[in-house]
């Protein structure tokens, strides 16, 4: 039985849970580890899914994806250039099997890449409405849609489409505070709330 | 490439994120999904470590971190008969490779273990002072404590531990509020919040 | 200087603050002290202003604005037999100056009203968006309307309409949780989230 | 009948919930209006009581405190140069009536104030300790202390020195986040959450 991890050398890494620090990214745009890996449970990844990562920022949540999909695969979708060599650095750096960047705008990068059993929307650069309909005509039923939101906007775009098309809307939010060990007095720091949109395709 | 879910026929079991349903448990008491996922986030297996889950309650942990450790070992150490009785049924149900239930009462139990890497403490039964001491000559430096306190007293009970052992201390509060899909119209419940703690040896 | 509570006897009574249990209420449907306050806050009441508070509920909203509109008027709209009752039960146990309870349906009932200043929304009974519109008639420019949402299906309805209206949005949510005095052990027990929707009239 | 904001020509100034950035402050230290309501709401302040309201810092609780205890008596105490400047400024803006300046070190400065009725803590300089020993001394039974904790050091210090002393013990956590209206797409925002311990002397 061989796992990722022995084979790259990259023992040190965790199975679950790489600390946000690890990967190349702007800090600020970066989806911070408690919501990353909830926002991989509520994608309920089987080991040989087609994942699609859209707006995949610094490929964070493609990168603890592949651990998750020994027999699947990924595609990481992002048109920002600065992005899109952080998702190389990160690639390299945690020697990614199943996951491939695809460098280009959505959704009309889609057309080469396979049909997803699982979406993920970390980012839609403005074009969130465009992107769910050209998922919607690749993704079978029972597949599942998860987007992040930050903004009030981008949660009731995305519940009305999905209400609209019929959809299975669940809406999680988490509110993350931590206080740091460096810190002379531990204060608690707040983490802005996320909504986690889970939609099922019915 | 041999993956547990698929030798166990449970191709349906997500390789992270198992919905609470799915475990046989005492409803009010199991770790919500999402705040479980988070607490593995927070313990950084890697996958040939020793896991203790002390308290393991339904064995919800252990079953999802089975999958995180694919060349180590978990021994979810639980007293209460109700809840052994659960974690054989769901210990069996998920198939898991790497975990086993030691029945007693810790810290009396920890003498056949082998020595943790990491030290999961979901709950403690009143013993969490002579648990913590007990783990601490166990654990080796690096090694990590994850606490999962739900009542103001184990949460100050444990920083105040660790500040006196030395260990370096994070904590990360929860809000986790949810819209339940069945429901005509959707109204966010909340769950209360959990304080993870997290103690490295130094 | 005459203060209210002192005439009626009720010295016991704080001038902010009402614990929950004082109010005769339908318990799941009260308005929690934290959030009352809270949109007491956000409505900027000033002393000579008048007060629509539709879906009065328990008028617990009502009565804590009583005291800081001291020469002002609000009226409590409520169209539930049982919350009438309750209302009616509450008014004269705090002894309100100010308030005035209207029984019937809104908005059709706020023909006998005078214009309001502020309008706070705890419930709207299914008709949202025509309370919302006979509301726009009536409040007059930096006029205020405050609506405590539970559900997102609310949240989205009355964001829809206001940015339709041309209204300033401040969309607040709280999530609070108290450990209780009387239990043994000190847990930490949530309240359901509430969003509090702020809206301008420009 | 003539109110505190009548006679200042301060009509524009709401009767509860003054805006955050109508007070002189140091910005990053304030504590935000929903807060500030909250522990407001949490004193139970009766109209003729005595309040002291202890490393005031901007003096915003102290000045909402002021409508709310009409024959009362507000002790705002400071040691801070800085803090002393605004709070001349604001206590001059908002024209209070109840409240005065004390500057100086607690618990020293205790000596020349009257007996509280209620005691709020927002900043305690490292005394934490000595001003609840001093408070202790001068709070008669049923009185009350309210701090606001950041720091898990200042809940976990409060909440021992409240246990040993015997009193009853309610602490409340309040997590907010906020969309701005000015921004262009409404992003939530949250505030650190703020622990409100809440100490009955029996």
């Amino acid at each position: 039985l061989i796992k990722e991890y022995d084979a790259g050398g990259e023992e040190h890494v965790p199975t679950l849970g790489i600390p946000d620090e690890e990967f190349a990214a702007a800090r600020k745009l970066i989806t911070h580890e408690e919501v990353r890996v909830v926002t991989l449970a509520k994608l309920k990844l089987r080991h040989d899914m087609v994942l699609w990562d859209i707006g995949a920022g610094s490929g964070s949540v493609s990168i603890e994806a592949d651990h998750l999909l020994p027999n699947g695969r990924i595609f990481a979708v992002e048109r920002n250039k600065q992005c899109i060599d952080y998702i190389k650095q990160n690639f390299r750096k945690f020697n990614v099997r199943q996951a491939r960047l695809v460098e280009g705008e959505a959704p009309a990068c889609f057309d080469g890449m396979p049909d997803p059993d699982r979406v993920f929307i970390g980012g839609s650069g403005g074009n969130l409405w465009d992107i769910l309909q050209a998922v919607d005509e690749r993704l079978p039923a029972e597949g599942r849609v998860v987007i992040n939101a930050m903004t009030f906007d981008t949660l009731t775009a995305a519940s009305e489409y999905f209400s609209n098309a019929g959809y299975q809307l669940e809406i999680t939010t988490i509110n993350v505070a931590r206080t740091r060990p460096s810190t002379e007095y531990k204060m608690f720091e707040a983490h802005n709330p996320v909504y986690i949109i889970v939609a099922i395709k019915e």
